[in-house]
């Protein structure tokens, strides 16, 4: 690192979360937040909710004698609480820790433990869960319990127990924010990796600050938009939408706790409320469009951006948002390492606007796109480390470093399988073209290598799938005596009914050279997962370990 | 300041400005940067643009011994090598020093000096400012001359000289760019203060990065934009609008030395490459207004937004601007200090939206607007530095902090009339209303001080000046014996046309209760101005500073 004449003239205000909470409430202190607790609608304001936060604080501090580096776990769904607890726990130098509801009790107890967590708050839906990690729990003082009820009527085993809303009542809501240094941690998240412990990612305040501005500058976020927050906050700051909204005073959406089966009750509150930002899955956003199809007349999402991250959105899903309501889907990518935005597949690069034709343009938009500013994307040879060209062709590991991607996990030695010359090594395969487009073929364990070259099994899957009786399709590299690696495609198909391999064959013809096609496609009845229901690539190459390790070697008919 | 558990999982990536434009580069490689040179208009791109970038960082490195910290001042137009220096010299750890061609000859000299600048960049048609200060320079060590003529048609009694094309061809575009320490000083710029020697601002790169990102989170700034860069690049960094353009690959348009004659050539330019951002003050863009109403057809600038600085917008240009060409306006406020952005007026805080009439909402866009996130506005009583009130009536001195605010002036000792409790005081006159809104009504020195309570003199010169037959108008506070001062307009009229005193005091009732209207309204030939055609006011306060001190004083008839 170069240092320079030293600037002495600028002084050393801290990027903290503090600032951009404090930002809307001084200039938007009117604006709605709306939650949603069991099926009622609650609306408040930002400057009454910055009042909870200054009881909240207060409560940390006198009630609890909380204290700067204290790290205070979340169990809770999307509320207002958990908005609160989001700006009211960093701003007094303490640390949240998210706990993620959907992990084992057991890694939830290693979480809590390893983080050192000291207070927890639930809400009081979660108090089985809280119950069941709490024996195993070796820091944790006491539990904050979350509910609309009085303390007379909650029952638990937790102990000691503080009720919310009984405790901050009797606290002043004036508190004397503190410039919070840059570089405290404003919250931590764990990984919930399928192999070995969850890994921690301490996220810093200048970490969030940056990150929220970007993410401002490249979504075009501002005070009148509308927020619904569905990416749980338990995940990576609920990908930060929460503090762009909170930093523009746009209007804020708290859905409360829904499941899959509530999609339509989040697209009616999308209506009613005119919601212009969002952000989930493909498997959000799916339900929602075929439930938008059922509709006699389509809403009107004309000026809203939904962000689309954790898998490829098809490209009929963000052609069915746009043509039904207007609505722009964006493709995001990133990672609970990268806080997480890495990329966005937003306007089209200039450079291309004549060049490609609709269809072309609407295909383009399944990449991962373009990275922002600061994210430094680095395509290695997962093996040296060697940078590979962008070419669009090229396929290497996705090598990161930026002001909000991780330098190391906390508490664990940094190893060079994890990191390298000072980038995060995503484990992601990907390929960057000519123009700065991102595209994430598959995971660098799963990708297939055959003769030297490198097979996408995610995209010979899609293909597959693409089949309108083809129910689910995986594609392993399988050992091969002289290729190294050969594909094997297992493909269940819907009802049972056959497909001939042809018609499969005709769809890959569309996308790949003969040599990527699969060697074989098994017909099966099931395919074998892992507990969190993805495909067990590990298990179904052992089951198929020595199909082509000799030449003529049989396939098993059934598996 | 409040340490917490200190984050140790994200890494130490620095803000600088190397990454701005490497993220231009690397994604955007074939956008335009266009430059006019003379009358020719050549094009090139950001790759080309690089690559001279390490051309000259190279030269410095190799031929002139630059090494960090050292200052290289630049004397030059908006040209396409001014742009290349603003990433070169700061690229390599070097300091960038911006020369204001417009002050004296004496304050240049004394800024180079005092900033300590080893070598000097200079436009060929500025040699003869350089030539006039070069005997009175101390630490400079050489020129280097930029030029389309070959160095043998160069004709200057600089020594040594270097001329910069010559050289830097003979240098490799391959520059291995480092890491600079976020907190090195990226320029310096000097205030063009009217009393006193310039004062230094060393603007960090942290500093510059984050105004960056700000600016294009609140101006909305994207890939498919085209700049015309209108401010002066030796004016605090152009406002800031290059750096947002270059990082987010928006085309740029450089236009060369231009002056008010030009208006319809930078008009002509823009509709030709269709122009979308741009920034300036009224004085450039009300004579382009009036250019643009001489046009058949009208221009179409709907996607364009013009900041306006310096400044108060008048309605009238910002409707014509609207109505005519789709334009928006928007009002801006800064200074060289604050890097300039402290606030715009752009989105309407959406809790006005329904309580205002569309007059009102013009009117209200006249005010500099909320300020952007991190920026720290305090509304202080300048005698006491108590905080007054957000009432939108309660006047008081602008004070601000925030992460590009000077703390601190170069070498200077920090003293309480410029720094207060770790506020800069603007010296600027304000209110701030409850939904954030700042307004400036006077600089703190020149507010009528009448009785307890305070009058804006511009507000009362605005309003005179709203007369179809006043050219000028200035008001100022006269001594008085019993209300501490009191105002006094003088006004010069058009063709000397006289004006009936009831049709101004008319006017007045519409905005001012009876007690705030001047107490006299003397009109004359001609208002004393300052060398830069500023309204003299310390003079024309001393021309008539017995005239209320004694009841009954006489006013004298001619000035």
């Amino acid at each position: 690192m170069v240092k320079g004449f030293q600037s002495t003239s600028m002084n050393d205000y801290q990027l903290n979360t503090t600032t951009l909470i404090r930002h809307a409430v001084r200039n938007f202190p009117n604006r709605e937040i709306l939650y949603r607790s069991g099926n009622q609608i609650h609306r408040y304001t930002y400057r009454e909710a910055f009042a909870r936060m200054g009881q909240i604080a207060n409560f940390l501090e006198n009630q609890l004698g909380v204290k700067p580096g204290d790290k205070i776990g979340i169990l809770d769904w999307n509320s207002a609480r958990h908005f609160e607890l989001y700006f009211a726990i960093p701003g007094t130098g303490a640390t949240m820790l998210q706990m993620n509801l959907r992990i084992s009790p057991e890694d939830l107890s290693y979480v809590t433990n390893h983080s050192e967590a000291k207070y927890i708050f639930v809400d009081e839906t979660l108090l089985p869960l809280a119950e069941a990690i709490a024996p195993h729990l070796e820091t944790v003082k006491g539990f904050i319990i979350m509910s609309d009820k009085p303390s007379s009527e909650i029952k638990t085993a937790l102990s000691p127990i503080y009720h919310f809303e009984e405790k901050i009542k009797q606290e002043s809501a004036e508190y004397d924010w503190p410039m919070i240094d840059e570089n405290t941690a404003y919250n931590a998240c764990y990984t919930s990796g399928t192999t070995g412990k969850p890994k921690g990612v301490f996220y810093s305040h200048r970490n969030i600050y940056l990150h929220t501005v970007e993410m401002g500058a490249y979504i075009g976020v501002n005070c009148d938009d509308t927020l619904l927050v569905i990416v749980p906050m338990f995940h990576a700051q609920s990908w930060g939408l929460v503090h762009v909204a909170a930093m523009m005073g746009s209007k804020i959406i708290l859905p409360g706790r829904f499941t899959a089966e509530d999609t339509s009750v989040l697209v009616d509150l999308m209506l009613q409320e005119k919601v212009t930002l969002a952000a989930g899955s493909p498997a959000i956003f799916l339900p929602m469009l075929h439930y938008i199809r059922t509709l006699e007349e389509k809403p009107d999402f004309s000026k809203a951006r939904f962000l689309s991250g954790a898998s490829e959105p098809p490209v009929s899903m963000m052609r069915g948002f746009k043509e039904l309501t207007g609505a722009e889907i964006i493709h995001a990518y990133g990672a609970t390492e990268t806080t997480p935005l890495v990329s966005i597949n937003y306007r089209l690069n200039p450079s291309l606007q004549n060049k490609l034709t609709e269809e072309e343009k609407w295909d383009l938009r399944r990449k991962q796109g373009l990275p922002v500013t600061g994210i430094d994307i680095k395509l290695c040879d997962p093996d040296t480390g060697e940078e590979l060209p962008r070419d669009g062709k090229s396929i290497g590991e996705i090598c990161l470093r930026g002001p909000w991607i991780t330098g190391a996990y906390h508490n664990i030695p940094v190893s060079e399988s994890q990191f390298r010359d000072g980038y995060w090594r995503s484990g992601d395969a990907g390929t960057i073209d000519e123009n700065g487009y991102l595209k994430i073929v598959d995971r660098i364990k799963d990708v297939i290598k055959s003769g030297g070259e490198w097979i996408s099994s995610i995209d010979l899957e899609n293909t597959l799938m693409g089949h309108e009786n083809v129910a689910e399709a995986v594609v392993v590299g399988i050992p091969h005596a002289k290729w190294q690696e050969r594909p094997l495609a297992l493909v269940v198909t819907k009802d049972r009914n056959p497909v001939p391999r042809e018609e499969l064959e005709e769809l890959l013809y569309d996308h790949f050279a003969k040599w990527q096609f699969p060697d074989d496609i098994l017909f099966v009845e099931e395919i074998p997962k892992t507990s969190v229901g993805k495909f067990n690539k590990k298990e179904i190459v052992k089951l198929y370990e020595n199909l082509y390790l000799q030449e003529g070697g049989k396939i098993p008919s059934e598996l």
